[in-house]
């Protein structure tokens, strides 16, 4: 993908396709460019019969609007499996389902003031703290009616799924679409001190380590592997750790963030770091897009839709 | 535009225009929201018959492959003032105009392999160095054939796109359209180089100093002012500070950035802190997105294409 | 801390200590100034003898050559509670435990020549791979000698830095200086997998989960609390989330990252956010250092130091 | 100063220098250790008797406390040539020496509210805006003293030192030491406009292009050349360009930024990328520090005064 010549330079037409767009975005550079070699790698994944397709997410991207576009994607049979936040993504997908909506505010607030209307803020997005008791209340009341044993968080989010009524809901997406939705830092979330206090004197509790039994028997399949990575963050770390400790590799790796690599941490890391790794394979397609994934997500879903229509 | 409530999330689908996309944008969060309100408050700027459109160009445009989006955007009658720099924009435009194209590349490169070549690099798009060479050599050809007196960048600017040939060239379009080009940091440039070399036994002479008088003509006008900034730089601080020079302000304003704010420089100052400035009007519709430009620019100009063609 | 004058600019001289310039950055804007802020808060917290004095760790800071300054903090009974990541804190702590040193390389190196020779990659510091088979063995050697039944993380790194020869790891430090190490996101790290595959057919299990018990006993506490907070991510949203779920909040907060906030994630979301959660109080002060931690952390540390010599 | 292993890894102590803080972050990786690699580029650029030295200056530096700290560096003879920005450098020195102050405020403001005061924001600084009334004052009544000719920059802030009484100075210390201060820029500032202004009936005129003539007389000589760049931009530039025009190379290169470098423009783009256009030789010593200008400068500055002092 590099070193081409530009056939033409990019341009831009009224009333053109997202799809059309992303074709121009590869006669770009920089990000541009990347964006349009994002889509193309994943649908080179989605064109490989064998390649299981792993979906990351970190990030307050429910809070962020994503939620639609996630369930969109996931129900479009093009996520194998999903890895993701407890908080930010999944607790919030919960808040979303019980009714309480993230709305669009301002970051230019005074922040005590948020405090006392029991509004609490990330960035530009307001969001009533209400819906946190009503997290509460939901697992609650569904929690005695789960399986009383210990399970994966794959487990306690499958069992979840089956108590969500709205289809927009992303743990709901995934049930339906018997999509595993994977959670290593679960114990990091308001989700999960419930489940702990419920835990105190029930027999239903959850452990985050069983997920990587559920992950293993993924990836020890005779496949081969692709991901999808918003935000980089734990779930990123968890896929290229989960490759490492199998001796298997991604085949095809994107990656959509705004963190910066001079640091060293993993979420700025550029994907082809992994390959000295060899959590990315030597000959591995990988593309980082410098950009919120806000902007970039939905361009890529939309175009990844489009190629599915049209295949 | 901000503290409404999300009527409904974002949303795609297969075969959605760039229109559609960024009307979806708004109801996201973070920089998708801000994406679509550059679309909306431009959309506004166009519909205000008083308003002067600027346009403002900072960094490496046109080997990101940004050329073809300014000129469709210039040809479409969307830009009333450009401002740039002399170098990665104006150049680099010359340098395309004459034949030798900015190619994909990658970043990942022996840059002292790549100099022996002669190729150089911005990021990861390669440039044959020779291109310089041919500026040169145009120069040297047409400025005798241009008026010998001391002209601002705007006049020689507007003189050289009577020689471009080419109808990609930004240069020229901007002639042909008769849209103004500023160029305060002109002398940080090799057309500038070549131009002080000529001066040393000719009478056409470049003063930026010039530029002030031209743009003052076009500030002190009893009109409304609107600016998409790209990149920040000098072309930002000059149109701010011609605000400030002459009483006026910007009423409406966009800046697409990935600089920060957080060190004071102006590149990556929010809009808003142009407030306290007057530099835009306490009233003025401002919004930042958090974005590499050549993400964000080809949509917002697919888009503002499609919204003048709807009109 | 804000709306003062400068007394004066700040200044520098030869043989000035590292306390003497933290003194001087309180004259200065920006960042420096909030790096001497920094230093004036964790004073605060030091001099305030209720004060649980909480450090959370997420990024590659062992390989950034950090571990030193950790251990000189800990030791010096600067720390009451220590949050990390599983991976790059903890285990990499491990691997230069066991005499595995990472070495300054460089980011400009072919990744897959470097994985050809089992050397893995960092931004510019390598590691050779065979500190994993290191930690592994010792794992295994360990493991049996561990009270075999299911812990908390907080109590497995404990049992773990019985076994840890080296003064200078950061897990053998906690463990001296009873500082607890919480790992929310525990299960992503390879210490986790080797836990697991224990636990397979072992009674000893660890289970996250467990660390939320242990921190509400901290929590609970009729105390003041403040937190370094370097790097975000799971370590700083585990502390937020359960200053949350007990009703208690932070009254000092400090953090170094170089994220950016405008996309709402944890790590990059300045304090001041937190109050509208109140995860921070409305009168908890707070500053926020954009900064690579390897810059920041050392001076700050250092200027503790003197700060804690001279009381 | 690659490849090398730790000798051990960095620490600190109480009342630690901060040059042996800089010894120490030597042992560091990431930023930390080219804060090291920065003072002993600068310290090589020293030792090298034939090295012309360039300071480069972007961004809000003197807003942000720094001006002190230029002065020092200049006045102990540790730079050769200055190349600032008018605005942000230039100009708000002079509102400096005029006794208008920049004073420590807050990013979280109302700008409108500001303004209404007659206070302008730079992030978390503030200043007076009668500072730009003084500076329009103090040009008024200087120039007819100075020569009544076209100047270059250079020559124009050259006499403009000899106005000055305020000895902590930028201008006044680069006229005390001889050290010529170029401005490629000149025409986006405030001191440009009023110098604009008052050439419209005087023949003192000022023309940017003319400093292409006196740098060049400075770079075609038989020297090595070095540069300490801040914060990127046009100084950055223009002494890259006028390298490239002139066929010479920069021998030594260190630049402090917090920009990106992933969209290809000036003020991010790493060193080494400079090695392709042969703007610094193939063997020149560079590194890259991604810091706030404020929080880097100081140290380096420091350590770089005590090895003055020692040598």
């Amino acid at each position: 993908m590099k070193g081409s010549r530009f056939p033409r330079r990019m341009d831009v037409k009224p009333g053109m396709t997202v799809n059309e767009l992303v074709k121009e975005f590869g006669m770009a550079g920089y990000n541009g460019k990347r964006l349009s070699e994002a889509v193309e790698i994943y649908e080179k994944m989605i064109d490989d019969k064998d390649c299981v397709k792993v979906l990351t997410a970190a990030g307050a991207l429910v809070a962020g609007g994503m939620r639609n576009v996630f369930v969109s994607f996931i129900r479009a049979g093009l996520v194998d499996v999903f890895i993701a936040t407890g908080g930010s993504v999944l607790t919030h997908d919960i808040i979303e389902a019980l009714g309480v909506h993230h709305v669009q505010g301002s970051s230019f607030v005074d922040d005590v003031k948020l405090a006392e209307k029991n509004v609490v803020r990330l960035y530009d997005v307001f969001l009533d703290k209400s819906g946190y008791t009503k997290v509460e209340d939901f697992l609650v009341e569904v929690m005695p009616k789960m399986p009383q044993k210990t399970m994966s968080p794959k487990e306690f989010f499958f069992e979840l799924g089956k108590h969500i009524k709205d289809e927009n809901s992303i743990i709901k997406a995934c049930h339906d679409m018997n999509v595993p939705i994977f959670c290593p830092s679960f114990t990091d979330s308001m989700t999960a001190f419930h489940a702990w206090v419920y835990s105190q004197n029930h027999d239903l509790k959850v452990n985050p380590q069983l997920d990587i039994k559920d992950i293993m028997e993924i990836v020890w399949q005779d496949k081969t592997f692709g991901a999808l990575i918003l935000g980089g963050g734990v779930p990123k770390h968890f896929i290229a750790g989960m490759m490492q400790a199998s001796g298997k590799e991604l085949d095809y790796a994107i990656q959509i963030t705004l963190d910066r690599p001079e640091h060293g941490g993993v979420s700025g890391a550029p994907l082809k770091e992994a390959k000295s790794w060899k959590k990315v394979s030597a000959k591995g397609l990988v593309t980082d897009v410098i950009s919120d994934v806000t902007l970039a997500f939905p361009i890529i879903v939309a175009a990844l839709l489009d190629y599915k229509a049209n295949k």
